[in-house]
């Protein structure tokens, strides 16, 4: 019998995370405080997050200790299996080998306990009592909730009106979990009282749930921090666990991935798998390609433009470096909501400009038949996001067939799709649709911002 | 650092399955043709069955080969980890020992592919192009999906009405993965037409889908054949998979369970956990304690009467040894569906009888208020079937606490509840209600059965 899945033991677990700053040949371009254009301080980030994650976010170093409190946690469910996908191979009939990061056996189902949790612990070592988010769709704010739990946090989850009207489940599982999940707009602040007052009715977005969440850890500085999902240089350092595992996995199989392969939203899977193999392309002379797939209705990547840019829609976070497509930007409603957001973070724009990483854009329609596939043929439902990896994977072992190459294809499967059926539901019966906005869209709020870079 | 999780390899995965028929001290009485009396033939059976599945439903083989083909599929999640539930020990602050046998990790979520992929790889190898069943709430259904697409077989599922309109959710599910899904009554058989007929609202119920699916088997016996989910020997004997591999496992642990906990419903996860401790306790001279534990709204263990009864309501099943309560038993609506069946499989039944298991019956508000320690120390949030088996640990592990002694506890962890969020959404609301059937009401389906023991 073939191995199907190589997994690593608990005491093999990588003991740090790696920080790719330190190899990269251009740095980052530092964030700016929007008022005076100047690089922000740690004592104004640390203002809103805890000040541990804050030397996160600024650091230099190669490699920053995981601490064992947070190791403890992550072995509930890490490390991950990586998986060679035969089922997938034999229904492509490829020569090529494609292996599959498996991050959807979290509590959560997805890949972003691995910054919940270190975030939560360097509040709660700081003393901090209470943590406040933002959610759109639940993915991050229920992986908040079952973190904070372990060390005793409370959090208060802002989530958008019309997806907690829409979407029970996640709520539930934040609920489940002892954490408080709001309805944005509340009354809990004024950013959100004004825009009741305004419009009673109001649906929420995700500017204004994140506009909530700062204000209310800016208003109890003695006990309360804010965190974040994605973007920022931190979060992506915590995701790279799943590539530092996947480095062993990969050589435990004997095989050198020749393309690496990520969904892209904020950029925190993608970054997270890449990201200790990009480091090996600097080290040690690899040239493996390393491929950000974001969904072609929200283009910043394959169609955005290198500006600084606000991290949100209300202007609480510092001026980034990114390619965007301005932060006024409105992606169609597509169902991998975790995709939809309209900037990369400081790093991985930095990358793709100086051109170390690709970038490819898919349809969601293409995605999801990519989504069935997988599962008929590996068992998993795939998330709608990480859909957006097996598609650019699919197209790589076709091409691999084509050329009659033995390729070895990586990607990262960053969560299930069990608790986001409807877009399965709407592909099945053919309602599923694709929307590509035009270049003046696009120019529309890219236009908006400020010539710094 | 400690071991939180205790994982086999691939290669350490059993190659045998269990029946603990060939170990007991009194055999299992025989299934009764329900006309003539007399014990059923292999040949009666296999109209319905797979020829190999009717061989092993009847075998006293101590072991049964799992064929290559079968482990080649379970090694998409398979083997599972034994997990040590540290952080529940601590919230109990307990001496005892608590583990957990994680069946949750499937794709389908539960233990039900263990028996579905064996009972879909043989009717496949018996040139069986179709398979059908019936689902209530849509778990089975899911699993067999997930099993039948690996070997090319069509499904037709047959799902009870009103779980097709409320729960959506596991029907996409096996949409996704290219099962034919629908509801029951349908107008694809003569029952469901006629009850179409005589009631074209009718939500249907889990007797008239099951003689929906065997009728539709029956019809094509030259490429048809009937899977059921739970209750029969094949079914418990393909779950004996669990049990195996938590035998070396709590040997990789050193440490040998005291008490032995799974939820019961028709028997498959309690038995597949179960029954390998047991066969120790019978071949090895061990002590350790069995026990089922059921909703105490359908207490067919701890209040049932041993009696030949119908598996099914609408009596296409043979007569089975059972503690039953009467198939025509209505157990009230509570949210661990799967264990609302109104009889033991013979097996469980004698063994039961005998005194060579336990049976407890508990409340579903103190099963989910189990559940929910568990998910916030634990992480997962598990399945409304599974807070049973947790309940019951957690009071094992309290008395142990009482009494000072470090005793060691292993339960199942049967499946996730990421589908089963309403269960907890009405627990939190405080709206969750418990029911405890009358003695009267039990012995108004009881009296109905003939006396054949």
């Amino acid at each position: 019998m073939d191995t199907k899945k190589i997994n690593l033991a608990e005491q093999q677990m990588p003991s740090q995370w790696y920080n790719i700053v330190a190899d990269m040949p251009n740095k980052p371009l530092p964030p700016l405080n929007p008022v005076t254009k100047k690089p922000v301080t740690q004592e104004e980030l640390s203002t809103i997050f805890a000040e541990e994650v804050v030397k996160q976010e600024l650091s230099t170093e190669r490699y920053i200790d995981i601490p064992d409190e947070v190791r403890e946690i992550y072995k509930i469910w890490r490390p991950t299996p990586l998986v060679r996908a035969t089922g997938l191979e034999k229904a492509l009939d490829t020569p090529a080998k494609i292996y599959f990061k498996n991050e959807s056996v979290s509590p959560a189902g997805s890949h972003k306990p691995n910054t919940a949790v270190p975030q939560a612990y360097y509040n709660y070592k700081q003393g901090i009592r209470r943590l406040t988010t933002e959610t759109g769709a639940g993915q991050w704010g229920a992986s908040l909730a079952f973190a904070a739990r372990h060390y005793g946090l409370d959090l208060q989850v802002f989530m958008v009106r019309v997806s907690y009207d829409q979407k029970p489940y996640r709520r539930l599982m934040m609920q489940t979990w002892g954490a408080a999940c709001t309805a944005s707009p509340s009354t809990l602040t004024a950013a959100g009282r004004a825009t009741l007052e305004r419009d009673p009715q109001c649906s929420g977005s995700l500017g204004l749930a994140i506009s909530e969440a700062v204000e209310m850890a800016l208003q109890h500085p003695e006990d309360t921090r804010y965190c974040l999902g994605s973007v920022l240089n931190h979060v992506l350092l915590h995701q790279t666990i799943i590539g530092q595992e996947a480095v062993l996995q990969m050589e435990m199989a004997e095989a050198t991935p020749d393309v690496v392969i990520g969904c892209f939203g904020g950029g925190s899977n993608f970054a997270g798998l890449a990201f200790p193999f990009l480091g090996k392309n600097f080290r040690e002379g690899h040239n493996m390609r390393i491929v950000a797939v974001e969904p072609a209705s929200c283009p910043k990547l394959t169609r955005g433009t290198f500006q600084y840019d606000l991290g949100d829609v209300a202007g609480f976070t510092p001026l980034l470096p990114m390619y965007t497509l301005g932060h006024d930007f409105q992606p169609s409603d597509i169902h991998a909501g975790g995709l939809r957001y309209h900037g990369a973070g400081s790093i991985v724009s930095q990358l793709l400009k100086d051109g170390m990483i690709e970038a490819q854009a898919v349809h969601q329609t293409e995605t999801l038949a990519a989504g069935i596939l997988f599962a008929k043929t590996e068992g998993i439902i795939p998330a709608p996001e990480s859909t957006h990896a097996i598609a650019a994977a699919v197209n790589e072992a076709l091409k691999a067939k084509e050329a009659g190459e033995e390729r070895t294809i990586l990607f990262n499967l960053s969560g299930h799709g069990l608790n986001d059926l409807s877009a399965y539901e709407q592909y099945l019966a053919g309602s599923l649709r694709d929307y590509t906005p035009s270049d003046s869209e696009i120019a529309a709020t890219v236009n908006l911002l400020e010539k710094i870079i």
